[in-house]
């Protein structure tokens, strides 16, 4: 099944906003085999919206719409809908009590633009926003489906999640049998990768695909395979992940779809292990990576951002004439910083960072991008350099992935020993 | 000036990756008063592709295509465009150069895959990729523009940065004078500001328009304006954003584009003040925050992660007996963490986070979004109760800019009085 996606604001165009809407959408319908046809996305313009959606449904039979419907926006969206799909304006009574609730769980005052969310299409199907203000409606004709719903990320994410996609799935039910495997790999390029998987992925059948999706440090490899029985489905699925783990095996650090942070938990969970960290150019961005996933209290203790020498000396216990002689930038400070944390917050891992993430601060001896990382795990440490390219942000990003997949190994490592 | 946006790739219809570098490209123009007309996002099928360009061509006569050159994709990218544009495949030898020096610098080999990045068609002119393996192509006819842009929005971005847009303005020059102000606003929510603003908006002329960007915490309001004149879209310009701080003036807690953090390390630099953070349900992006920006080691000594209660007691000298009592999450914990911070780290501003941001741990009394939040400033600390709406994502990302922004409030108080 597919569906075409409009995206509507002169935000999108002025780049204001990064329209992420239509890649969680993708994303959430990819595991029940529906895909995205296309993505238009249009100004705020009642030609430019009426045009999209007419090429739209050119394409396929469902569309989803985005943005547009929001308090400070002209209604052009609702209109441009009442033109395809007949209807007049009507006040929704269960849309306004939910604008008030929001309204006053958010301490703010009702007004007459908050208000006007409630006017509707008597066209369309309200779904009720739990997540904010603007209605979602759902519009039919001829066996075509639109539905509209509001660009807040969060809302449209949310309430596509909840209501929307389960409520596509039944109106056009599907016997196709879907299955996803994904591998987690790292230390490998994605050519490199691509070469060494080349002659299996040419040898797949029609219905068996190989999507590599490279991120900073590590790279995703995910197989879709398609069918009418579940059976046969699995077992080609079997044998086709059996042959990528024969062929490129060493790379691979997880058999399914799972940050490096997520991945990290798991391993601590696994070992009893706890974790800390010890940041330097990386700037509390490991510790925010493993507190993002829920649960992450279990294992985490915490860390020190020892930005500045005297926290490291300080806080961590390194040594000044240490970082004197050979600069904060060395693997011997990221030992000790990584060792430290383990000192004060009794935890048995400990991750640290010392690094040039530029753009300035950058030698001959030491450019920007080189990291130093250790892995403090029990009374064992390890230690290396990395040089990271790109800017700042990616630098930071990258030097996180890294230390967090290597805290996996050495966790691995040391329990298999 | 207008230029449509041909986003190419089966990932991005999957969503295996989010096409942000769109948004992205509609930044950069925007300031120089060029618009994107429209965006299409589609997979890597020569139809798909060509309809694609069609469209955009018919809409402006830039068009800007980025993905589909990636060394593991089929080469349809390059194909659609000679049909387009002419010419064969050649080889380019600088490419190939280019190719050889970015493998060699990540310490990988040449392969085939790779290589075949240096064969582009014979009628484009070649911008070399400095960040990048596959080669950015400008084809030119009839007065109209096409640049072939890689997908990694790494590449992307810097190089339509540095190279494509500068050469883009040449090629067609403007004499259209554009001006921007950005005010950020806080503590007010988006409807109620329009509404606030919504008979000043009424009253600007064709060439001035007004944009709110609402973000988790603040508001970014754009005043964007035209004209032939240099000194009078000044004067203009000018003459608006004085009405809009004589209108929203207590809202507005900075004059310009700046995040948060930017704001502060400014405010930390003019008051000569130093910070460290304290987080417990922020888990270091306040630090990561902070420290994202180039420079912030100027007055950022860093901070500690809590995440437990005995980092909280152990190392900030949380009172144990409090937490037994209240709980951690209370605003005297905050407090406590704050000014344990700045004693550990000498630091004369601490920021200080504990709170739930779920899914779980939420109860009847502090339910999932409660965050205490408390910043000491030299021997002063303030704290607040917070209760922020959404997923644990935006709670985390709510939190950040709602203790940033606080510590912005505190400094500009403190040193006023």
């Amino acid at each position: 099944m597919e569906a075409s996606i409009v995206a509507i604001g002169d935000e999108l165009l002025i780049g204001q906003v990064t329209d992420t809407n239509s890649g969680s959408i993708a994303r959430i319908m990819a595991p029940a085999g529906w895909k995205v046809a296309g993505v238009e996305v249009c100004g705020d313009s009642g030609d430019e919206i009426r045009s999209a959606i007419d090429r739209a449904f050119h394409r396929s039979n469902v569309v989803l719409t985005t943005g547009g419907l929001g308090p400070t926006k002209d209604d052009i969206t609702k209109q441009v809908l009442m033109e395809i799909f007949g209807g007049e304006p009507v006040e929704n009574s269960e849309v306004l009590e939910n604008v008030r609730k929001i309204m006053s769980r958010r301490g703010l005052e009702m007004n007459e633009l908050t208000a006007a969310q409630a006017i509707v299409p008597s066209s369309c199907e309200v779904i009720q926003n739990r997540l904010g203000t603007a209605p979602l409606m759902w519009f039919e004709r001829d066996g075509k489906v639109l539905v509209a719903m509001p660009g807040v990320p969060f809302e449209t994410v949310g309430m596509f999640t909840d209501e929307v996609f389960p409520k596509l799935q039944k109106r056009f039910p599907s016997n196709e049998v879907i299955e996803h495997r994904t591998f987690i790999t790292t230390g490998i390029s994605e050519s490199a990768l691509a070469e060494m998987l080349a002659p299996f992925e040419e040898s797949l059948p029609e219905n068996l695909h190989l999507a590599y999706l490279p991120n900073a440090s590590y790279i995703r490899l995910r197989l879709d395979a398609k069918g009418v029985d579940k059976k046969t489905v699995n077992k080609d699925t079997d044998a086709a992940c059996n042959r990528i783990r024969s062929i490129a095996g060493e790379y691979i650090v997880a058999n399914e779809d799972i940050t490096p942070a997520e991945l990290l938990l798991k391993e601590a969970d696994r070992y009893g292990a706890t974790l800390a960290t010890a940041e330097s150019c990386t700037g509390g961005n490991i510790a925010g990576a493993i507190t993002a996933i829920p649960g992450s209290s279990a294992s985490m203790l915490g860390g020190v951002v020892s930005y500045s020498n005297s926290v490291k000396t300080n806080v961590l216990g390194v040594d000044p004439e240490l970082i004197d002689r050979k600069g904060a930038v060395c693997e011997e400070v990221a030992m000790q910083m990584a060792a430290g944390v383990c000192r004060l917050t009794g935890s048995t891992v400990g991750i640290a960072t010392s690094g040039i993430a530029g753009p300035g601060g950058g030698s001959a001896e030491k450019p920007v991008g080189t990291v130093c990382i250790a892995i403090a795990v029990e009374n064992k440490c390890e230690s290396v350099t990395m040089h990271f390219a790109g800017n700042r942000q990616r630098i930071i990003e990258r030097a996180v992935n890294h230390s967090i997949l290597m805290a996996v190994k050495m966790l691995r490592n040391k329990k298999e020993n």
